[in-house]
């Protein structure tokens, strides 16, 4: 399939080169390609620059937001929460229509400094900012509550003994993505929150999943639904 | 232990009833005790009316909130999000003093309708605003992310196989709920988050419980940590 990922952090990286690896045709989308390729120093989490990460991945094309994702007949959206209304503005509204949009980006407000506040909780949320502003995409949002590494390998915690959501306003985008975080990453556990209204919950646990990450010093943990 | 539980609806029962059952010597707290004692309709859960249940808890004075409150060395707020902060004034600064307040309670806010959203979230919480109230009370919030009947009885549920978290500015408080919790309750897995703005995390937890409450199509479900 012909899949686009926006944003080349960790988040971005990890996702492409697991899409890449499992034989899609992969495009990753970033603000200026030449300014993203000409950065050599690591990642904030220890993940590779993008000029090494580039290198390593030759088959994913590294090029703008709207080239991406007009390539791509899915879109995931792995900006930063601050980047990602203007972002998906570069990507272009009319390259998202019709298209499933799985957005993983969390809120994170970094101003007031650690651990981040979000920038918009409780009567809303980014994932139904999103769709308000591309009102024809199928906003799907799912994957950000763990790690980039347990986003595309849940397996390797506890062979995968834990939950992820998903929730969006299109039933049928909703049951597809749910449907790929199993076929592509092996999540076994996926819980169908609804309509996009229930992002506001996997956007506001993040303050316990961070609060989590410092008791256990490790951010490879994940959230398992005990029923 | 002499313990008080603050607030009559079902959280409060189930506290109180196990709390009394243990041999601890519990009085439940109210406004108006005469006209707790007078209700006889059954509660929003299915519980029993306060009447029905005090006449099945003998042992377990309903008294106001403040004698409640003097009589227990230990304090457990029961009270609804919205009724906490003005019973807790009607328990009284000075029987607080100095004693754990184990905060149970949610700010949920149901005046958007439902599912609820929150009365205070992401930069402050109902438990800091309930230690800046009563900045003497050795405030530990903890059990707020499962139903009552978990929150006394997590074996029920897959054998305890689930984490509940603890949070609070005093570490000696927050060690000895911790540690309530397994001898009372029968917790095993109990993750220490630290200082009390860490409630942000469990409290703004709420939403994503609340829908997969929704999904699940029961509240007997918990969260675990997996590690």
């Amino acid at each position: 399939m012909k899949l686009a990922v926006l944003g080349t952090g960790m988040v971005g990286q990890t996702l492409a080169a697991k899409l890449d690896a499992l034989g899609h045709d992969v495009r990753l989308g970033t603000r200026d390609p030449a300014a993203t390729l000409a950065r050599t120093e690591p990642g904030a989490f220890g993940n590779p620059s993008p000029a090494a990460w580039a290198a390593a991945h030759p088959r994913i094309g590294v090029v703008t937001l709207a080239d991406a994702a007009a390539h791509g007949e899915v879109v995931v959206n792995a900006l930063s929460g601050a980047a990602t209304l203007a972002g998906l503005e570069q990507a272009g509204a009319d390259h998202l229509a019709g298209k499933v949009l799985i957005d993983v980006s969390n809120p994170l407000d970094f101003s007031r400094g650690m651990p981040p506040s979000l920038s918009v909780c409780n009567t809303d949320s980014l994932g139904e900012q999103v769709q308000r502003r591309f009102p024809a995409a199928r906003v799907v949002k799912t994957l950000n509550t763990v790690n980039a590494n347990l986003m595309v390998d849940p397996g390797a915690l506890a062979g995968g003994d834990h939950t992820m959501f998903v929730c969006g306003d299109d039933a049928d985008a909703r049951r597809q993505v749910a449907g790929w975080l199993r076929e592509w990453f092996g999540w076994r556990d996926v819980v169908e929150l609804g309509d996009l209204t229930a992002a506001r919950g996997p956007e506001m646990f993040l303050p316990l999943w961070l609060r989590t990450w410092g008791a256990l010093g490790t951010a490879s943990f994940s959230f398992k639904v005990v029923r």
